[in-house]
C-alpha cells in the first residue's frame, strides 16, 4: 500500500519541464546525481534531477534555513558525499525526499529561494554518482541465463545450481564509468575452437550487456547477515549498467574461475540514481515460474513474494559511426523488463551477506543481463545473434554480429504503469573506440 | 646486479633487536605498516618495522629538519596515508629507503633524534597496511591447480589454458582483514553429489589458501596497459595472504562466473608490506618447465627470464583451540615456495591491464594458493588431506579433514640467501570462531 504523497501521480512541480508527459525527471522521481558546471572548475556537487534541470544540494543546504534536522541530512550532500547520505537509515532518506518534494511542487512558497538553485542539466558535466568500494555482478536474468547456455548445452542450458543459487561473482569497481564513457577496443588472448595455440589480438567478438545497478545503502558488519525483511532497507535504488564483455576473451579464460580480462576493461553506469521510494508504485509479485523449486528459507518471506520484483522496462538502443555522420538517431535493438529477473533485489542482498559478508555504502550490485523471454528481447549481441552465426540488419543496411568502432551503445529504462506518474532513468551510453 | 647498499649483509643497525639472528626485521628490510598505539586513542600512523620497534614515520616527519625533497617524500606517511606514498615513482621511494637504512645503521649521527621515535611492537596494533580499491586473485600455483584439478579430473588435472593465461579473478576489498582477523564460520548453501536438493547451514568444509599479496603501486590509466618493461616499477611489494575458502559452497556455487560466497566471507593479509627494492637480492631465474609453451611476446622479456620469481620461503602453521589451551606452540603443517609459481609478479602485471584495465595505488593481487611440487608442501587442507578423504594427524592426537572451530592458522614467509641477510615477513594469522 503506497500512501506516500510523493508518489500522487497528479502532484505537478513549479519546474515546468518536470511536468512534461516524456520527461524521465517529474517531481515523482527525483534521482540523485553527482555533477559539476562544465568547465566551471568547481568541486562536484550532488544533484536531484526535476525536468531539464538540477537542483544543487549544496546551495540549498547554504542558502535556505533549514529546521537542524534537515540541514543534518543535507550537509553531507552539500560536501559532495553521496555516500554519507547513502549511510542514513531509509526514514531519514524518506524524510529528505519528502522536504524536496513539498519544495518543488508546484503551490510551495519556496520557489523563489531555490529557482536558483537550479542549473540546466544542458550545462553540467557528470560523475559516477558515488564512491563504489565494491561491485558484484549478478546472473539474475533467467533468459539470458538459458540462452546463453543453450549456446554451449543445447539439452541442458541452466546448470543445476541456477534455481537455488542467486549466481553471483566479483567485478572491477575501478574501470567503472560514467554514461559518456569512451574506451578502447579491448586487447587479449583469444584461441578458436580449431586452432592450435592462442593469439593475440583485439577481441572480435565485443559485445554489451543490458543490466540494472543496485546500490547500497546502509552498510552490514563483517559476520552479521542481512535477512529479507530488512533487506531492502539496505538498498538506496537503482541506475541502468552497461557491463561490456569481450566474448572470445571470455571462452578462452573463464574456466575455472569465472571473467576476468573479458570484462575488467570498462562497465558504464548512468549518472542518476532512482531511489527504493521513487520506484515503490511500480512494484509487481514475485511469479516464479511453476514447478521450479520454492526458494530456500533465508531467501523467503511473504512479502518477497507479494511486492519483490520492481517492473522497469529496460531498452538498449545503437547508433554506429556511420549513423551519427548521417545525422541518424539511434536504433532500438531490444527491450526487456526487470520484472522477468529470476530473483528479487531483496533476495540478492540477503544472499550476498549470509555467510557475514558486509556491503558498504555505494557499492554496486549488478542484475546480470536482463533478457526477456522472446528471443529478440535478448539484452545482448550474443543472444540476438545466436552467437555470432546470424547478423542482424539495422535501418541503414548496415550488419552487425557484434560491435564495431564507433558504436555508441545507449540503455535506457522507464516505469510505466496505470494511476502512477511515468519516470524514468535517463541514458547510460558508451562508444567503442578502436584498439589503440 | 645489485649495488643496492641497503642490501650490504654485513650492515647493522644501532636499534639492537634488529641485529637479532632470527629476526624478520633487520635494517635491510624495512618494510611499511599501519598502526597506532594501543588504546591510545590515536589516529593511524605509517611505520617501518625495524627488530622488535616500529619506526613512527609521523615523528621522524616532525621532529626532524629533512631535506625539502625528503619532507614531501615524508608528508603523506606522516599523514597516515600509505597509498598515497605507493603512488610515487619507484626512484622516489628507493630514495627514502636509502635515507631510513642511512638513519638507522649502527653508525648514523642520527640515533639520538631518532631513538624517540620508535615504538615498541608489542605495544602497538595495526590494521589493514593501506586503502585496497579492488582485490584480484591469481591462481599462480601450478602445483596447487594441478592437484585440485587431479580431485576432479585425474586424467586431465589442467585445463587447457592453463599455461597460457594467467588465470585470475576479481574478489572481494570489503572483507580483507589484518593478522589477528577472527571470523565467524560462514554458512550457506552446499548441496553433496547425492542429495536431491541443496540444504543450508555452516559449511563443513572450511581451508585456507596459502598465498602472498602483491600491492599495487603507481597506478595505470585506463586503456593504457603496462608492458613487461615497467611492469616491476608498478609494485610496492609483497605480503602474506589467506584466502579462507569454504569448499563444499564453492564446489555447488562457483558453476559458471566462479567463486563468491565461498571466498568472500574473510581474507587476512600481514601487516607489513616488505618492498620490491629490500626482496632484491632474493631474485631467482624464472625456469619454465621443458616442452612447456613460451609465453605470449606481452608475458615475455629478457629480464624476466632472468629475474623474474623471488624465492620466498611460506609456511603454513595450525593451533588448535585444545593446544591454545594446553600451552601448545602452533604445528608446521608445511612449507613451499613462490619460486614454483607459474607466473612472475611482472607477467601478473602486464596481463592484468593488457586489456586497459587500470590498476590503482593499494590495490592488492593474490597469488593464488602456492603449493609445492611434492604432496607434503601443499598451500591448503584441500590438497594435504586429498579432498577431505584422509585426515591430517597433529603432534598432540588431534585430527584435521579441513578447519575447526577455535582454529588459529599462521602463515610466515621469509628469504634466505648465502651472501644476503636473511629478511622475514612477520605473521599472518586467523582464527576461526563457531557460526553466529
Amino acid at each position: 500500500m503506497n500512501t506516500d504523497v510523493t508518489h500522487d501521480p497528479a502532484l505537478t512541480s513549479w519546474v515546468e519541464s518536470a511536468n512534461a508527459a516524456d520527461t524521465d525527471f517529474p517531481i515523482q522521481n527525483l534521482p540523485y546525481g553527482r555533477f559539476r558546471r562544465k568547465a566551471s572548475g568547481e568541486g562536484w556537487r550532488i544533484g536531484v534531477a526535476i525536468g531539464d534541470e538540477v537542483l544543487d544540494l549544496k546551495r540549498v543546504h547554504d542558502d535556505i534555513p533549514w529546521s537542524d534536522a534537515l540541514q543534518a541530512l543535507l550537509r553531507p550532500l552539500a560536501d559532495g558525499d553521496l555516500n554519507a547520505f547513502m549511510e542514513q537509515p531509509s526514514s531519514q532518506r524518506r524524510a529528505l525526499r519528502q522536504m524536496l518534494s513539498q519544495a518543488l511542487r508546484s503551490d510551495s512558497p519556496l520557489q523563489e529561494v531555490l529557482s536558483p538553485c537550479l542549473v540546466a542539466q544542458s550545462d553540467i558535466e557528470m560523475s559516477v554518482p558515488c564512491r563504489i568500494g565494491d561491485y558484484t555482478d549478478f546472473y539474475t536474468g533467467i533468459h539470458h541465463a538459458t540462452a546463453v547456455g543453450k549456446l554451449f548445452r543445447p539439452d541442458n542450458p541452466l546448470l543445476p545450481n541456477y534455481k537455488w543459487v542467486p549466481i553471483g561473482y566479483h567485478g572491477r569497481a575501478s574501470s567503472i564509468g560514467v554514461s559518456g564513457q569512451q574506451f578502447r577496443r579491448p586487447q587479449g588472448q583469444t584461441k578458436a575452437p580449431d586452432a592450435e595455440v592462442p593469439s593475440f589480438g583485439p577481441t572480435r567478438r565485443l559485445d554489451y550487456e543490458l543490466e540494472l545497478a543496485m546500490f547500497v545503502a546502509s552498510p552490514n558488519k563483517l559476520g552479521e547477515p542481512i535477512g529479507m525483511a530488512e533487506a531492502e532497507e539496505h538498498v538506496f535504488g537503482l541506475g541502468l549498467f552497461n557491463d561490456w564483455s569481450a566474448r572470445d576473451i571470455q571462452s578462452w579464460e573463464y574456466q575455472p574461475l569465472g571473467p576476468f580480462l573479458s570484462k575488467n576493461f570498462a562497465s558504464t553506469v548512468s549518472p542518476w540514481i532512482v531511489t527504493m521510494e521513487a520506484l515503490e508504485p511500480f512494484r509487481s509479485p514475485f511469479q516464479r515460474p511453476e514447478g521450479d523449486p520454492q526458494p530456500l528459507p533465508y531467501l523467503d518471506s511473504a512479502t518477497n513474494r507479494e511486492q519483490g520484483e520492481i517492473d522497469v522496462t529496460l531498452e538498449v538502443w545503437l547508433q554506429t559511426q556511420a549513423m551519427r555522420d548521417a545525422g541518424t538517431s539511434p536504433h532500438r535493438l531490444s527491450q526487456s523488463s526487470f520484472r522477468d529477473a529470476y530473483w528479487t533485489v531483496a533476495q540478492l542482498i540477503a544472499h550476498h551477506t549470509v555467510n557475514g559478508c558486509n556491503l558498504q555504502s555505494g557499492d554496486l550490485l549488478g542484475s546480470g543481463t536482463l533478457s526477456g523471454p522472446a528471443p529478440e528481447q535478448a539484452g545482448s549481441l550474443l543472444e540476438l545473434t545466436q552467437g555470432g552465426k546470424q547478423a542482424i540488419a539495422l535501418p541503414n543496411g548496415e550488419k552487425r554480429t557484434f560491435l564495431e568502432d564507433g558504436d555508441t551503445v545507449i540503455l535506457r529504462g522507464f516505469c510505466e504503469r496505470k494511476g502512477a506518474r511515468r519516470i524514468g532513468f535517463g541514458e547510460c551510453s558508451g562508444t567503442v573506440l578502436k584498439a589503440g
